[in-house]
């Protein structure tokens, strides 16, 4: 009989995860990179900033904690930089946070949410909000057999037919890069990653929960429009407040949509 | 009297710090981001695979331990990727794994050794091995005040004069990327960064260490010419072995330096 290294048979372990699939959803992890767009969810859900928080004493990571219709609601913000006082947006960062809170918090849902760039030619519009169907890096460009997949790195979502259906939401691919703007290259590798929209951190959350296999939705909120004709950095500084509120009310919408329901009622 | 958050007086800090730098070193975390490159070290320091590592049973990585004149060797790879069966290349797992080794192994100095792309136009050749002196990055383009510095994330490696004069090493600057290749927009900013090798994971161990303040030496070895001719990826595979035979004479004369000197010694 085939076993894994814990010496649980595959039977045994579809068993299990048959089971906790068929359990209700409990608790749920925010990775957000800027604490402006956690900011209205932190205060229409009451979540409170945790001052022992299990990370370690060294690292600006911010995490916020609450129950909602019982969901324990954990929103974890990578934070400000020490040096420059910026928040530590980017993939490092974004892994890091994802890391430890799988490590500490042991999620039965991972959420990422957060600002993107969206592409008209795709269908997108500014204040849009998609459910991610697959993410990839379009920066890791490594031309060696195999290692050029990996670089691409394409991790497909946890499937939500039901949640997508009921809260009418759009689907696209996310493509995610280190950078705010737009080089040739990354364009080229956009495209052949068929991405709608592009940020900044959702490809490495998904790297990381998949080594757990920790189910996880992204959900980004068009600030920016990636192919048209303003510079990115101007549309998303313009827009941030609007997104961010319309990102609340969607994922206010997505949680209370999960409430009670297993992760395969998604 | 100034005091941090332990209730320590920055004075009495100062004194733990400068008393733990005349301690002799006794802890290294080498991170290595392809075993291939570790080989030739592990095999020379007599290092044991760890079977049960402090490691998540997850992830892939890959703990390789022993004891060599009175130093606590240990030496870190990222490991192949699950489902590529590939080395897990890059800022996001080389990250990870400086993060995990900090909280598991509490080393007092971190390594990270490894191949790099060479600038003639800088001095650098085949086969040559440096000792960076400050590592950025020149993939996170974020043009926004004090972002735009964020992304480089600059970070001056740990001082090793005496080490540098003793066993006469080139020194130079490193730009690290997740890509192979080098777009336009890359070569700008290592320009930019004054790089004279280019790596894909440097920075992002050097941003890492430096939350938690541990002193971290980069040691990089040439495996191709970036202003030069040929085809990254295919120098890159030609030089590997005789690069990585080179970068281990010289890690083993680092660490013969190292053993009973203090990080002050450096």
């Amino acid at each position: 009989m085939a076993a894994n290294a814990d010496g649980i048979s595959n039977a045994a372990m579809e068993n299990l995860i048959g089971r906790v699939e068929k359990r209700p959803i409990s608790t749920i992890v925010f990775i957000v990179a800027m604490q402006k767009e956690a900011q209205p969810l932190i205060e229409r859900l009451r979540l409170v900033k945790v001052v022992n928080s299990p990370f370690p004493k060294e690292v600006a990571w911010i995490l916020f904690k609450g129950m909602y219709k019982n969901l324990n609601i954990n929103i974890v913000c990578p934070g400000k930089d020490s040096a420059l006082g910026v928040d530590s947006v980017c993939t490092v960062p974004a892994s890091l946070v994802t890391y430890a809170s799988i490590q500490a918090l042991r999620p039965d849902l991972i959420i990422n949410a957060g600002t993107a760039g969206g592409f008209k030619a795709k269908g997108a519009s500014i204040c849009d909000v998609y459910i991610v169907s697959s993410s990839a890096f379009h920066d890791r460009r490594i031309p060696v057999p195999v290692l050029d997949l990996y670089g691409v790195g394409m991790k497909k979502a946890f499937p939500t037919p039901n949640l997508i259906k009921e809260l009418n939401l759009k689907v696209g691919r996310l493509s995610t890069g280190d950078s705010m703007d737009m080089s040739p290259h990354d364009k080229e590798s956009i495209t052949a990653n068929d991405a709608t929209v592009k940020d900044m951190e959702g490809a490495a959350v998904a790297y990381v929960a998949d080594i757990f296999k920790v189910p996880t939705i992204l959900i980004k909120g068009v600030t920016d429009i990636v192919d048209g004709n303003r510079p990115t950095s101007e549309e998303f500084l313009e827009n941030l407040a609007a997104v961010t509120a319309k990102l609340d009310e969607s994922i206010t919408k997505v949680i209370d949509f999960i409430s009670g329901k297993c992760l395969s009622d998604l």
